[in-house]
């Protein structure tokens, strides 16, 4: 019987990208001018894409394209998938067997809360260690015996799309997404946390951590659009 | 301490709905008929509805829309969430605590499979009953523990959203979905089984509990379009 | 021989609608009710309205949806339809003859402009009555010469599709469009003058006439979103 | 002052493009491979990707996007906007001067039709040289006596938004466009021509011309999936 493994580890990879800030710029130009000049155009384009960022025109940042591989548990491929613009194909508990990798939480992850729902300030460094001790034990026993009824009920015959109920929302999963500039831009806003009045957003850690990786290769590959998204406080146009 | 509750009732209440097969035929009828004339149409619209389902003019089908309120369990939420093309509101284990009650399958329920991914075929009738007893006690046993996990860590004071992590997929839950007949009739088309060798499909058994619901809603409420949609092969324009 | 007819005059007509602020604020308390108290909640939602506003907690505005019927030229459709979270049907020129309505601007359209593309400011009021009698005149005159050849071509069995190629995107057209309340504020908020310094918007006046009215039937059918959106700066959730 | 050109070229450029054949086998694999493995499968994925596209798992070929620039006049750009799975940025009316280029059918473009809407059959090599003509006459009456009032009326310092107003919808533009190979088939699904009785369509010409050449280039990049598309009667997974 396989043994069940716990880790902290949720990792973005990316597999593929098209386009960087000049395609964005080159695309916004098309309403002005003229169609022969425009790949021609050459030089900074911090100014234009501070321009579309501030006033709302989205549009040219969706010729960026992302792929990502995620590796995460369900509870996160949850609140991922309600980001409904954006393509999506995930390991299945139907098509196959799933292995026995479960999420806990590292030490740096804030376990106990104070506040109202929607804006949760979590106590850090403030609770004893029986608390992280506690989560894991928790978390190994229920782990530990769903997977092994799961492994009973296929080794019954049990079809593997109804032992799979049995397992725990903090089982690993992994999928590949395929998504815009623009897409992006608006997922950081909502999945990284932010004390802006204006726009404050309280996501669960585990998704922040999905999103900060993401958010590095947004920079590598279009770093004038994310300076751009930053100075503008981090809403998408 | 709160006792897990069993149950196999996968319900969907309609809570609202919009427009109708007279709808649909009047903004097809934009096309071609002068303004005027578009809201004293009289008659039957089975031709022309007929004709839009056949020669994939699938817009008309957008005005008519329908609010549901489901319930059932996370593993039938998470494959119709995979659906883009809708409004969906759910129970949040970040901002509440979840009820004890989890999804058994029923005597109906077949439970062991064979062929391939993607194609099974389910041993009706021909297994012992002991598979049915072996289904029920994991999960019994898997969500007994895992509930019992959950409610020490939020006596400790441990957030929902960390304690959460040790429940299981079939945990019920409940969500508003907003759907237009359009996108609804897409899902009904993946989401109920069909042999149809030029458009086959094979849902899991739960979710297609669920289309089965929203079908008779949508016969209700649009019965020319639904005949049209059974007749051009459950396929949707 | 039809003689054109020349209209400042732009409508939007409600034909249906589904929903109003109860319903946002049930859709939104299934995260944090259990299910059996959502229908009965009763009283003020303004103070849930708003925390959903600010928060940017969007989707429970999605089950609210509107019907309407719009008479407007093309080169508003034109616009119109680069939103893309809608349903849109409309009059086709290659399904039938177009009538001859063409789109002229009334006495308080201002016809001349300073400022940079994109941020315009309209001169109102100091321009000689000559522009507008220049705008009437040569739309006078492109249109009918248009309108004769397009009848020509007709007259001589050209099909409908090719003939229209010569008819001006100042022709009326008409269109059935379903939207939801939240992409109808993301609509109105781009689409409606703001000078607002952190959102500013600087629509096309014939398209702002068209969003003015469908503003009217937001705040008839849900109020209390309608006066959280004006509060919160016209942005969308 | 300007003279209008004329020209019936109609053209579309690929800019960039991510992804290919093994892409979509790849995330495709996701579902039922261990993560390690997914990288490394190699060999043909004809018998995948034939399976993909027969089953209607549609999501594996979103991951290969496609920028292109398009040059077409109004009218065809006008059909494109009505798909929404595509991101689009066009030359602007309002932010620029249009140039007086406009569409004219070349010899080949049939001008008459019989048959019913939505199924016309045009009469090809039956037409007399004079139906070419008329309408080569009337194209070039109607739009120099637009352009020459469009000219006339910026000279005078009216708005270009309101001076484009007398302009036709065979005035030329350009846009760029960013689409995946699911919703590039959808799109060639209905653009292109078919008399299959299953699966009819009937694109205007002038749009099925921007569509095949937008074919060579999906077939260029992934030519299993292009294939698997034909074979399966050019309908879109």
């Amino acid at each position: 019987m396989t043994a069940p493994t716990f880790t902290s580890t949720l990792t973005v990879e990316v597999i593929d990208h098209m386009g960087n800030d000049a395609r964005i710029a080159q695309a916004a130009r098309v309403s002005t001018i003229a169609a022969a000049s425009l790949a021609e155009h050459d030089g900074d384009n911090t100014g234009l894409i501070g321009y579309l960022m501030r006033d709302r025109h989205g549009s040219p940042f969706e010729h960026v394209t992302f792929t990502f591989y995620v590796h995460a548990p369900i509870f996160v491929f949850r609140e991922f998938m309600r980001h409904r613009i954006a393509s999506y194909n995930e390991e299945s508990g139907r098509y196959s067997q799933l292995a026995p990798v479960f999420y806990v939480p590292d030490e740096n992850r804030k376990l106990t809360q104070t506040g109202k729902p929607g804006a949760y300030e979590f106590l850090h460094g403030e609770y004893p260690k029986d608390d992280r001790f506690d989560v894991l034990y928790s978390l190994e026993v229920s782990c530990q015996t769903a997977y092994t009824e799961y492994l009973r009920l296929l080794s019954l015959g049990i079809a593997r799309e109804v032992a799979r109920m049995v397992l725990p929302v903090n089982i690993f999963s992994s999928m590949y997404v395929t998504i815009n500039a623009r897409s992006l831009m608006n997922f950081l806003s909502l999945r990284t946390k932010s004390d802006d009045s204006t726009y404050p957003s309280y996501p669960q850690r585990e998704i922040e951590i999905i999103a900060e990786q993401m958010e590095t290769h947004l920079q590598r590959v279009a770093p004038v659009t994310h300076a751009a998204f930053v100075k503008r406080g981090r809403v998408a146009p």
